[in-house]
Protein backbone atom coordinates (compact mmCIF):
# COMPACT_ATOMS: atom_id res chain seq x y z
CA UNK A 1 0.00 0.00 0.00
CA UNK A 2 1.83 3.42 -0.95
CA UNK A 3 1.63 6.25 1.51
CA UNK A 4 -0.97 8.38 -0.44
CA UNK A 5 -3.40 5.24 -0.30
CA UNK A 6 -6.54 6.06 1.44
CA UNK A 7 -8.97 2.97 0.12
CA UNK A 8 -8.92 -0.08 2.10
CA UNK A 9 -7.62 -3.08 0.28
CA UNK A 10 -9.76 -5.26 -1.62
CA UNK A 11 -8.47 -8.87 -0.97
CA UNK A 12 -10.98 -10.58 2.04
CA UNK A 13 -8.26 -11.46 4.54
CA UNK A 14 -7.81 -8.81 7.30
CA UNK A 15 -4.44 -10.31 8.97
CA UNK A 16 -2.25 -7.93 7.26
CA UNK A 17 -4.27 -4.72 8.08
CA UNK A 18 -2.17 -3.95 11.07
CA UNK A 19 1.00 -4.28 8.58
CA UNK A 20 -1.14 -1.79 6.01
CA UNK A 21 -1.54 0.77 8.66
CA UNK A 22 2.35 0.22 10.05
CA UNK A 23 2.83 0.68 5.99
CA UNK A 24 1.87 3.56 5.90
CA UNK A 25 4.91 6.78 5.77
CA UNK A 26 6.24 8.11 9.32
CA UNK A 27 5.84 11.01 7.26
CA UNK A 28 2.42 10.89 6.59
CA UNK A 29 1.18 8.90 9.22
CA UNK A 30 -2.94 8.39 9.18
CA UNK A 31 -4.63 10.47 6.89
CA UNK A 32 -5.90 13.88 8.28
CA UNK A 33 -8.13 16.71 6.96
CA UNK A 34 -7.27 20.16 8.54
CA UNK A 35 -10.17 20.38 10.53
CA UNK A 36 -9.35 17.05 12.41
CA UNK A 37 -9.49 17.11 16.47
CA UNK A 38 -5.60 17.18 17.36
CA UNK A 39 -6.35 14.40 20.23
CA UNK A 40 -5.40 11.09 18.41
CA UNK A 41 -1.78 13.01 17.69
CA UNK A 42 0.71 10.24 17.88
CA UNK A 43 4.29 10.29 19.24
CA UNK A 44 7.11 10.05 16.67
CA UNK A 45 8.91 6.68 16.53
CA UNK A 46 5.72 4.97 18.32
CA UNK A 47 5.32 1.66 16.89
CA UNK A 48 3.03 1.59 13.75
CA UNK A 49 0.95 -1.18 14.91
CA UNK A 50 -0.51 0.87 17.67
CA UNK A 51 -2.25 2.95 15.55
CA UNK A 52 -5.32 1.14 14.79
CA UNK A 53 -6.76 1.22 18.09
CA UNK A 54 -10.36 1.61 20.09
CA UNK A 55 -9.56 4.42 20.43
CA UNK A 56 -8.29 5.83 17.56
CA UNK A 57 -11.73 4.58 15.79
CA UNK A 58 -13.93 5.91 17.77
CA UNK A 59 -11.56 9.10 17.70
CA UNK A 60 -11.95 8.81 14.26
CA UNK A 61 -15.67 8.43 13.70
CA UNK A 62 -16.81 11.55 16.26
CA UNK A 63 -13.78 13.60 13.52
CA UNK A 64 -15.84 12.52 10.76
CA UNK A 65 -19.19 13.06 12.29
CA UNK A 66 -18.20 16.78 12.90
CA UNK A 67 -17.02 16.92 9.54
CA UNK A 68 -19.82 14.94 7.54
CA UNK A 69 -22.97 14.67 9.97
CA UNK A 70 -23.61 11.68 11.50
CA UNK A 71 -25.23 10.02 8.76
CA UNK A 72 -23.10 7.93 6.70
CA UNK A 73 -20.63 8.07 9.41
CA UNK A 74 -20.03 4.12 9.59
CA UNK A 75 -16.68 1.47 9.47
CA UNK A 76 -16.58 1.69 5.90
CA UNK A 77 -15.69 5.51 6.31
CA UNK A 78 -13.49 4.99 9.26
CA UNK A 79 -11.31 2.48 7.41
CA UNK A 80 -11.00 4.37 4.33
CA UNK A 81 -10.19 7.29 6.58
CA UNK A 82 -7.48 5.35 8.43
CA UNK A 83 -6.45 3.67 4.84
CA UNK A 84 -7.33 0.03 6.61
CA UNK A 85 -9.61 -2.39 5.04
CA UNK A 86 -12.86 -2.27 7.24
CA UNK A 87 -12.51 -5.80 8.39
CA UNK A 88 -9.27 -4.84 10.55
CA UNK A 89 -11.67 -2.57 12.46
CA UNK A 90 -13.86 -5.55 13.92
CA UNK A 91 -11.15 -6.49 16.02
CA UNK A 92 -11.54 -3.23 17.97
CA UNK A 93 -15.49 -2.20 17.82
CA UNK A 94 -17.47 -4.97 16.89
CA UNK A 95 -19.81 -2.89 14.30
CA UNK A 96 -22.07 0.31 14.20
CA UNK A 97 -23.70 0.27 17.03
CA UNK A 98 -20.75 0.07 19.04
CA UNK A 99 -19.48 2.84 17.30
CA UNK A 100 -22.06 4.68 17.96
CA UNK A 101 -21.87 3.86 21.62
CA UNK A 102 -18.52 4.12 21.76
CA UNK A 103 -18.22 7.91 20.77
CA UNK A 104 -20.62 8.88 23.12
CA UNK A 105 -18.62 7.08 25.66
CA UNK A 106 -15.97 9.78 24.28
CA UNK A 107 -17.81 12.44 24.39
CA UNK A 108 -18.98 11.72 27.93
CA UNK A 109 -15.85 11.00 29.32
CA UNK A 110 -14.85 14.55 28.83
CA UNK A 111 -17.65 15.93 31.11
CA UNK A 112 -16.13 17.25 34.70
CA UNK A 113 -18.06 15.20 37.06
CA UNK A 114 -15.42 15.95 40.02
CA UNK A 115 -17.05 18.75 41.71
CA UNK A 116 -20.05 16.30 42.94
CA UNK A 117 -17.63 14.98 45.62
CA UNK A 118 -17.19 18.13 47.19
CA UNK A 119 -19.82 20.57 46.61
CA UNK A 120 -23.58 20.67 47.69
CA UNK A 121 -26.32 18.73 45.24
CA UNK A 122 -27.67 22.12 43.46
CA UNK A 123 -24.05 22.96 43.25
CA UNK A 124 -21.99 20.41 41.75
CA UNK A 125 -25.36 19.64 39.32
CA UNK A 126 -25.13 23.45 37.78
CA UNK A 127 -21.26 22.57 37.34
CA UNK A 128 -22.23 19.63 35.59
CA UNK A 129 -24.79 21.11 33.38
CA UNK A 130 -22.35 23.91 32.08
CA UNK A 131 -19.41 21.64 31.11
CA UNK A 132 -22.23 19.26 29.66
CA UNK A 133 -23.44 21.51 27.28
CA UNK A 134 -19.66 22.80 26.57
CA UNK A 135 -18.71 19.42 25.63
CA UNK A 136 -21.71 18.54 23.40
CA UNK A 137 -21.81 22.01 21.64
CA UNK A 138 -18.02 21.07 20.80
CA UNK A 139 -19.69 18.04 18.36
CA UNK A 140 -23.23 19.26 17.47
CA UNK A 141 -24.26 16.61 15.06
CA UNK A 142 -23.77 14.21 18.04
CA UNK A 143 -26.35 15.81 19.80
CA UNK A 144 -29.17 14.74 18.46
CA UNK A 145 -27.94 11.11 17.74
CA UNK A 146 -26.94 10.45 21.28
CA UNK A 147 -29.50 12.21 22.89
CA UNK A 148 -31.57 9.02 21.81
CA UNK A 149 -29.27 6.40 22.23
CA UNK A 150 -30.14 3.40 24.67
CA UNK A 151 -27.00 2.83 27.02
CA UNK A 152 -25.19 0.08 26.48
CA UNK A 153 -24.26 -2.34 29.57
CA UNK A 154 -20.50 -0.81 29.81
CA UNK A 155 -21.36 2.29 29.24
CA UNK A 156 -19.16 5.03 31.30
CA UNK A 157 -22.37 7.36 30.51
CA UNK A 158 -24.33 5.13 32.95
CA UNK A 159 -20.93 5.85 35.56
CA UNK A 160 -21.64 9.21 35.10
CA UNK A 161 -25.10 9.10 35.87
CA UNK A 162 -24.35 6.79 38.77
CA UNK A 163 -21.98 9.73 40.35
CA UNK A 164 -24.91 12.62 39.71
CA UNK A 165 -27.13 10.55 41.26
CA UNK A 166 -25.74 9.81 43.80
CA UNK A 167 -24.78 13.00 44.91
CA UNK A 168 -28.65 13.80 44.54
CA UNK A 169 -29.63 11.17 47.34
CA UNK A 170 -26.87 12.30 49.44
CA UNK A 171 -28.79 15.51 49.06
CA UNK A 172 -31.54 14.06 49.98
CA UNK A 173 -33.49 13.40 47.09
CA UNK A 174 -35.88 10.04 46.67
CA UNK A 175 -34.26 7.72 43.77
CA UNK A 176 -36.63 8.28 41.41
CA UNK A 177 -36.94 11.74 41.88
CA UNK A 178 -33.22 12.08 41.40
CA UNK A 179 -33.36 10.40 37.97
CA UNK A 180 -36.22 12.01 36.63
CA UNK A 181 -34.82 15.63 37.68
CA UNK A 182 -31.40 14.65 35.87
CA UNK A 183 -33.33 13.55 32.45
CA UNK A 184 -35.34 16.80 32.82
CA UNK A 185 -31.76 18.66 32.87
CA UNK A 186 -30.10 16.83 30.36
CA UNK A 187 -32.72 17.91 28.34
CA UNK A 188 -32.22 21.75 29.37
CA UNK A 189 -28.80 21.15 28.23
CA UNK A 190 -28.84 19.56 24.64
CA UNK A 191 -31.66 21.59 23.74
CA UNK A 192 -28.93 24.69 24.86
CA UNK A 193 -26.10 22.83 23.34
CA UNK A 194 -27.98 23.09 19.39
CA UNK A 195 -28.54 26.47 20.65
CA UNK A 196 -25.24 27.46 21.20
CA UNK A 197 -24.25 25.08 18.28
CA UNK A 198 -26.49 27.68 15.69
CA UNK A 199 -25.25 31.48 14.37
CA UNK A 200 -25.67 34.15 16.99
CA UNK A 201 -28.49 36.06 14.86
CA UNK A 202 -30.19 32.98 13.96
CA UNK A 203 -33.39 34.61 15.39
CA UNK A 204 -32.69 37.39 13.45
CA UNK A 205 -36.55 38.22 12.09
CA UNK A 206 -35.09 40.46 8.96
CA UNK A 207 -36.58 43.47 7.94
CA UNK A 208 -40.42 43.26 8.40
CA UNK A 209 -42.99 45.45 9.60
CA UNK A 210 -45.43 42.40 10.50
CA UNK A 211 -43.96 41.08 13.68
CA UNK A 212 -43.19 44.71 15.51
CA UNK A 213 -42.54 42.66 19.08
CA UNK A 214 -39.96 40.57 18.21
CA UNK A 215 -38.34 42.79 16.25
CA UNK A 216 -38.38 45.11 19.29
CA UNK A 217 -36.69 42.31 21.50
CA UNK A 218 -34.23 41.14 18.88
CA UNK A 219 -32.59 44.76 18.51
CA UNK A 220 -33.21 45.08 22.60
CA UNK A 221 -31.25 42.09 23.55
CA UNK A 222 -28.64 43.02 20.65
CA UNK A 223 -28.36 46.17 22.45
CA UNK A 224 -28.40 44.54 26.16
CA UNK A 225 -25.81 41.72 25.27
CA UNK A 226 -23.69 43.80 23.41
CA UNK A 227 -23.03 45.70 26.62
CA UNK A 228 -21.68 42.70 28.45
CA UNK A 229 -19.79 41.36 26.06
CA UNK A 230 -22.25 37.87 26.19
CA UNK A 231 -23.49 35.82 23.49
CA UNK A 232 -27.16 35.14 22.49
CA UNK A 233 -26.99 31.67 23.51
CA UNK A 234 -25.31 31.89 26.68
CA UNK A 235 -27.70 34.60 28.04
CA UNK A 236 -30.40 32.47 27.48
CA UNK A 237 -29.11 29.24 28.78
CA UNK A 238 -27.71 30.92 31.88
CA UNK A 239 -31.53 32.46 32.70
CA UNK A 240 -33.05 28.78 32.20
CA UNK A 241 -30.22 27.54 34.52
CA UNK A 242 -31.19 29.72 37.26
CA UNK A 243 -34.92 29.27 36.52
CA UNK A 244 -34.49 25.67 37.03
CA UNK A 245 -32.20 25.65 39.67
CA UNK A 246 -34.87 28.08 41.78
CA UNK A 247 -37.39 25.60 40.83
CA UNK A 248 -35.17 22.55 41.78
CA UNK A 249 -34.49 23.69 45.00
CA UNK A 250 -38.26 25.29 45.84
CA UNK A 251 -39.13 21.70 45.39
CA UNK A 252 -36.49 20.40 47.50
CA UNK A 253 -37.46 22.16 50.92
CA UNK A 254 -41.20 22.36 49.23
CA UNK A 255 -40.74 18.20 49.83
CA UNK A 256 -38.64 18.63 53.27
CA UNK A 257 -35.49 17.03 51.91
CA UNK A 258 -32.64 17.16 53.78
CA UNK A 259 -28.60 15.77 53.29
CA UNK A 260 -28.48 11.86 54.54
CA UNK A 261 -26.69 10.75 57.33
CA UNK A 262 -23.70 10.21 54.60
CA UNK A 263 -23.74 13.99 54.26
CA UNK A 264 -23.06 15.60 51.26
CA UNK A 265 -19.61 16.78 51.79
CA UNK A 266 -18.49 13.18 52.67
CA UNK A 267 -16.36 11.64 50.08
CA UNK A 268 -18.21 9.94 47.97
CA UNK A 269 -16.95 6.92 45.17
CA UNK A 270 -16.68 9.29 41.94
CA UNK A 271 -16.14 7.51 39.46
CA UNK A 272 -13.42 8.96 37.50
CA UNK B 1 -45.26 7.99 -18.23
CA UNK B 2 -47.21 4.79 -16.75
CA UNK B 3 -48.44 4.98 -13.04
CA UNK B 4 -45.89 2.90 -11.21
CA UNK B 5 -43.39 5.26 -12.75
CA UNK B 6 -41.63 6.57 -9.44
CA UNK B 7 -38.25 8.09 -11.48
CA UNK B 8 -38.08 11.67 -12.87
CA UNK B 9 -38.13 11.92 -16.31
CA UNK B 10 -35.20 12.53 -18.35
CA UNK B 11 -35.80 15.37 -20.90
CA UNK B 12 -34.93 19.18 -19.64
CA UNK B 13 -37.98 21.05 -20.21
CA UNK B 14 -40.23 20.76 -17.45
CA UNK B 15 -43.02 22.75 -19.08
CA UNK B 16 -44.90 19.69 -18.64
CA UNK B 17 -44.54 18.00 -15.71
CA UNK B 18 -48.05 19.69 -14.21
CA UNK B 19 -49.26 17.50 -17.02
CA UNK B 20 -47.32 14.83 -16.39
CA UNK B 21 -47.73 14.85 -12.70
CA UNK B 22 -51.91 14.71 -13.43
CA UNK B 23 -51.04 11.49 -15.65
CA UNK B 24 -51.22 9.52 -12.45
CA UNK B 25 -54.38 7.27 -12.40
CA UNK B 26 -57.09 7.58 -10.18
CA UNK B 27 -56.68 5.00 -8.03
CA UNK B 28 -52.38 5.91 -7.83
CA UNK B 29 -52.32 9.31 -7.50
CA UNK B 30 -48.97 10.56 -6.03
CA UNK B 31 -46.68 7.52 -4.38
CA UNK B 32 -47.24 7.43 -0.48
CA UNK B 33 -46.18 5.10 1.71
CA UNK B 34 -48.26 3.86 5.00
CA UNK B 35 -46.66 5.81 7.65
CA UNK B 36 -47.70 9.09 5.67
CA UNK B 37 -48.82 11.99 6.83
CA UNK B 38 -52.54 12.29 6.10
CA UNK B 39 -52.78 15.84 5.81
CA UNK B 40 -52.18 16.11 1.97
CA UNK B 41 -54.95 14.04 1.17
CA UNK B 42 -57.02 14.40 -2.14
CA UNK B 43 -60.74 14.53 -3.00
CA UNK B 44 -61.60 12.25 -5.93
CA UNK B 45 -62.06 14.50 -8.87
CA UNK B 46 -60.35 17.14 -8.30
CA UNK B 47 -57.96 18.33 -11.08
CA UNK B 48 -54.51 16.43 -11.06
CA UNK B 49 -52.96 19.58 -12.20
CA UNK B 50 -53.72 20.92 -8.79
CA UNK B 51 -51.24 18.08 -6.91
CA UNK B 52 -48.04 19.88 -7.37
CA UNK B 53 -48.60 22.97 -5.17
CA UNK B 54 -45.80 24.46 -2.40
CA UNK B 55 -47.93 22.50 0.30
CA UNK B 56 -47.24 19.04 -1.34
CA UNK B 57 -44.11 19.25 -1.96
CA UNK B 58 -43.54 20.79 1.48
CA UNK B 59 -45.61 17.65 3.08
CA UNK B 60 -43.63 15.09 1.12
CA UNK B 61 -40.57 16.85 2.43
CA UNK B 62 -41.47 16.34 6.07
CA UNK B 63 -42.83 12.78 5.18
CA UNK B 64 -39.35 12.36 4.14
CA UNK B 65 -37.78 13.60 6.51
CA UNK B 66 -39.98 11.28 9.05
CA UNK B 67 -39.00 8.26 6.98
CA UNK B 68 -35.19 8.47 6.20
CA UNK B 69 -33.91 10.95 8.28
CA UNK B 70 -33.32 14.82 7.58
CA UNK B 71 -30.17 14.06 5.45
CA UNK B 72 -30.56 13.32 1.75
CA UNK B 73 -34.32 14.48 1.39
CA UNK B 74 -34.17 17.27 -1.27
CA UNK B 75 -35.81 18.70 -4.21
CA UNK B 76 -34.47 15.69 -6.49
CA UNK B 77 -36.06 13.09 -3.71
CA UNK B 78 -39.07 15.12 -3.31
CA UNK B 79 -39.28 14.86 -7.14
CA UNK B 80 -38.60 11.21 -7.73
CA UNK B 81 -41.39 10.47 -4.91
CA UNK B 82 -44.11 12.55 -6.69
CA UNK B 83 -43.32 11.42 -9.98
CA UNK B 84 -42.11 14.51 -11.23
CA UNK B 85 -39.00 15.78 -13.25
CA UNK B 86 -37.15 18.01 -10.20
CA UNK B 87 -37.41 20.78 -12.10
CA UNK B 88 -41.43 20.90 -11.69
CA UNK B 89 -40.86 21.95 -8.22
CA UNK B 90 -38.63 25.01 -8.80
CA UNK B 91 -41.86 26.58 -10.01
CA UNK B 92 -43.16 26.39 -6.38
CA UNK B 93 -39.82 25.92 -3.91
CA UNK B 94 -37.39 27.99 -4.94
CA UNK B 95 -34.43 25.22 -3.91
CA UNK B 96 -32.78 23.15 -0.76
CA UNK B 97 -33.20 26.37 1.88
CA UNK B 98 -36.79 27.17 0.71
CA UNK B 99 -37.71 23.63 1.31
CA UNK B 100 -36.22 23.18 4.82
CA UNK B 101 -37.71 26.97 5.69
CA UNK B 102 -40.77 25.24 4.35
CA UNK B 103 -40.89 22.09 6.14
CA UNK B 104 -40.27 24.29 9.41
CA UNK B 105 -43.29 26.74 8.29
CA UNK B 106 -45.11 23.59 8.26
CA UNK B 107 -44.45 22.11 11.76
CA UNK B 108 -44.33 25.63 13.29
CA UNK B 109 -47.79 26.08 11.65
CA UNK B 110 -49.10 23.16 13.84
CA UNK B 111 -47.94 24.59 17.66
CA UNK B 112 -51.26 26.36 18.75
CA UNK B 113 -50.74 29.82 19.88
CA UNK B 114 -54.24 31.04 20.98
CA UNK B 115 -53.83 30.62 24.55
CA UNK B 116 -51.88 34.04 24.49
CA UNK B 117 -54.76 35.98 23.88
CA UNK B 118 -56.55 34.73 27.30
CA UNK B 119 -54.26 33.58 29.70
CA UNK B 120 -51.94 35.46 31.73
CA UNK B 121 -48.33 34.92 30.24
CA UNK B 122 -46.83 32.25 32.70
CA UNK B 123 -50.09 30.02 31.73
CA UNK B 124 -50.00 29.98 28.31
CA UNK B 125 -46.28 29.88 28.31
CA UNK B 126 -46.69 26.71 30.00
CA UNK B 127 -49.62 25.67 27.49
CA UNK B 128 -47.28 26.97 24.40
CA UNK B 129 -44.43 24.63 25.75
CA UNK B 130 -46.56 21.24 25.90
CA UNK B 131 -48.02 21.73 22.36
CA UNK B 132 -44.78 23.06 21.06
CA UNK B 133 -43.09 19.76 22.68
CA UNK B 134 -46.09 17.52 21.14
CA UNK B 135 -45.57 18.50 17.76
CA UNK B 136 -41.74 18.65 17.45
CA UNK B 137 -41.71 15.39 19.05
CA UNK B 138 -44.10 13.68 16.33
CA UNK B 139 -41.20 14.57 13.72
CA UNK B 140 -38.33 13.62 15.30
CA UNK B 141 -35.25 14.28 12.46
CA UNK B 142 -36.57 17.91 11.94
CA UNK B 143 -35.45 18.81 15.91
CA UNK B 144 -31.79 19.40 15.60
CA UNK B 145 -32.11 20.57 11.99
CA UNK B 146 -34.84 23.22 12.69
CA UNK B 147 -32.80 23.74 15.94
CA UNK B 148 -30.13 25.70 14.29
CA UNK B 149 -31.87 27.08 11.38
CA UNK B 150 -31.94 30.69 10.93
CA UNK B 151 -35.49 32.52 10.29
CA UNK B 152 -36.17 33.49 6.54
CA UNK B 153 -37.93 36.57 5.89
CA UNK B 154 -41.28 35.75 5.61
CA UNK B 155 -41.27 32.90 8.42
CA UNK B 156 -44.63 32.23 10.08
CA UNK B 157 -42.29 30.73 12.96
CA UNK B 158 -41.71 34.55 13.52
CA UNK B 159 -44.94 35.65 13.53
CA UNK B 160 -45.48 32.67 16.37
CA UNK B 161 -42.48 34.28 18.19
CA UNK B 162 -43.87 37.86 17.82
CA UNK B 163 -46.94 36.13 19.56
CA UNK B 164 -45.47 34.97 22.22
CA UNK B 165 -43.02 38.18 23.05
CA UNK B 166 -46.18 40.34 22.75
CA UNK B 167 -47.64 38.62 25.02
CA UNK B 168 -44.84 38.20 27.91
CA UNK B 169 -44.20 42.09 26.82
CA UNK B 170 -47.78 42.53 28.05
CA UNK B 171 -47.05 40.72 30.95
CA UNK B 172 -44.43 43.07 32.11
CA UNK B 173 -41.15 41.56 30.55
CA UNK B 174 -38.33 43.76 29.13
CA UNK B 175 -38.45 43.04 25.43
CA UNK B 176 -34.76 41.70 25.41
CA UNK B 177 -35.43 39.65 28.63
CA UNK B 178 -38.76 38.10 26.94
CA UNK B 179 -36.44 37.35 24.09
CA UNK B 180 -34.18 35.19 25.79
CA UNK B 181 -36.59 33.54 28.26
CA UNK B 182 -38.40 32.38 25.22
CA UNK B 183 -35.13 30.58 23.74
CA UNK B 184 -34.26 29.56 26.91
CA UNK B 185 -37.73 27.36 27.34
CA UNK B 186 -37.12 26.48 23.68
CA UNK B 187 -34.05 24.89 24.46
CA UNK B 188 -35.60 23.24 27.03
CA UNK B 189 -38.57 22.27 24.87
CA UNK B 190 -36.50 20.67 22.19
CA UNK B 191 -34.26 18.75 24.49
CA UNK B 192 -37.53 17.14 25.77
CA UNK B 193 -39.13 16.50 22.31
CA UNK B 194 -35.98 14.43 21.75
CA UNK B 195 -36.25 12.87 25.03
CA UNK B 196 -40.30 12.02 23.99
CA UNK B 197 -38.95 10.46 20.82
CA UNK B 198 -36.35 7.75 22.31
CA UNK B 199 -37.59 4.70 23.92
CA UNK B 200 -39.24 4.37 27.28
CA UNK B 201 -36.05 2.54 27.99
CA UNK B 202 -33.41 4.49 26.95
CA UNK B 203 -31.89 4.67 30.38
CA UNK B 204 -32.22 1.87 31.33
CA UNK B 205 -28.43 0.59 33.01
CA UNK B 206 -28.88 -2.97 32.37
CA UNK B 207 -27.54 -5.55 34.72
CA UNK B 208 -24.31 -4.39 36.25
CA UNK B 209 -23.08 -4.02 39.97
CA UNK B 210 -20.95 -1.08 39.45
CA UNK B 211 -24.01 1.81 39.24
CA UNK B 212 -25.52 1.17 42.14
CA UNK B 213 -27.58 4.43 43.02
CA UNK B 214 -28.01 4.74 39.30
CA UNK B 215 -30.14 1.27 38.77
CA UNK B 216 -31.62 1.59 42.59
CA UNK B 217 -32.92 5.07 40.30
CA UNK B 218 -34.03 3.43 37.19
CA UNK B 219 -36.06 0.91 39.30
CA UNK B 220 -37.59 3.23 41.93
CA UNK B 221 -38.81 5.58 38.96
CA UNK B 222 -40.54 2.12 36.62
CA UNK B 223 -42.31 1.38 39.97
CA UNK B 224 -43.75 5.25 40.39
CA UNK B 225 -44.16 5.69 37.33
CA UNK B 226 -46.20 2.16 36.41
CA UNK B 227 -48.32 3.48 39.45
CA UNK B 228 -49.33 6.54 37.85
CA UNK B 229 -49.78 5.49 34.36
CA UNK B 230 -46.82 8.12 33.23
CA UNK B 231 -44.02 7.87 30.81
CA UNK B 232 -40.28 8.78 31.96
CA UNK B 233 -39.91 11.36 29.31
CA UNK B 234 -43.49 12.99 30.34
CA UNK B 235 -42.54 13.14 33.78
CA UNK B 236 -39.15 14.55 33.53
CA UNK B 237 -41.17 17.03 31.27
CA UNK B 238 -43.53 18.35 33.86
CA UNK B 239 -41.11 18.55 36.04
CA UNK B 240 -38.51 20.44 34.53
CA UNK B 241 -41.40 22.18 33.10
CA UNK B 242 -42.65 23.03 36.69
CA UNK B 243 -39.21 23.77 38.15
CA UNK B 244 -38.35 26.44 34.56
CA UNK B 245 -41.61 28.35 35.56
CA UNK B 246 -41.18 28.48 39.33
CA UNK B 247 -38.14 30.24 38.32
CA UNK B 248 -39.08 32.30 35.96
CA UNK B 249 -42.47 33.72 38.52
CA UNK B 250 -39.51 34.19 41.07
CA UNK B 251 -37.42 36.47 38.59
CA UNK B 252 -40.80 38.21 37.54
CA UNK B 253 -41.46 38.63 40.99
CA UNK B 254 -37.69 39.95 42.02
CA UNK B 255 -37.84 42.82 38.99
CA UNK B 256 -41.24 44.41 40.37
CA UNK B 257 -42.46 43.26 37.23
CA UNK B 258 -45.93 43.90 36.55
CA UNK B 259 -48.13 43.91 33.69
CA UNK B 260 -48.51 46.92 31.19
CA UNK B 261 -51.66 48.97 30.98
CA UNK B 262 -52.30 47.39 27.52
CA UNK B 263 -52.40 43.51 29.44
CA UNK B 264 -55.85 42.01 29.27
CA UNK B 265 -54.98 40.50 32.63
CA UNK B 266 -53.68 42.86 35.33
CA UNK B 267 -53.94 40.50 38.11
CA UNK B 268 -50.32 38.41 38.73
CA UNK B 269 -50.68 34.93 37.93
CA UNK B 270 -50.80 32.16 40.75
CA UNK B 271 -49.05 29.46 41.10
CA UNK B 272 -50.67 26.81 39.49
Amino acid sequence: MSTTAKTPGTGDSGNSDFARAGAHGQSRSVPRSESEDPAPKRRAGRPRTSVLSRRLILETGLRLIDEVGAHGVGMRAIAKELGVRPSALYNHVAGQDELVAGVRELISDRIPVDMFVREPWDVALAEWAVGYRRTFAAHPPTIALLAVLPLSEDSVTSQMYDTVISALMRGGWPADRALTLMVALESFILGSALDLAAVDDMMDPGPRRDVPAFSEAYRSRAEHLAARGEGPAEASFQLGLRALFTGFRAEYAALGLAPTSAGAHEAPPAHR
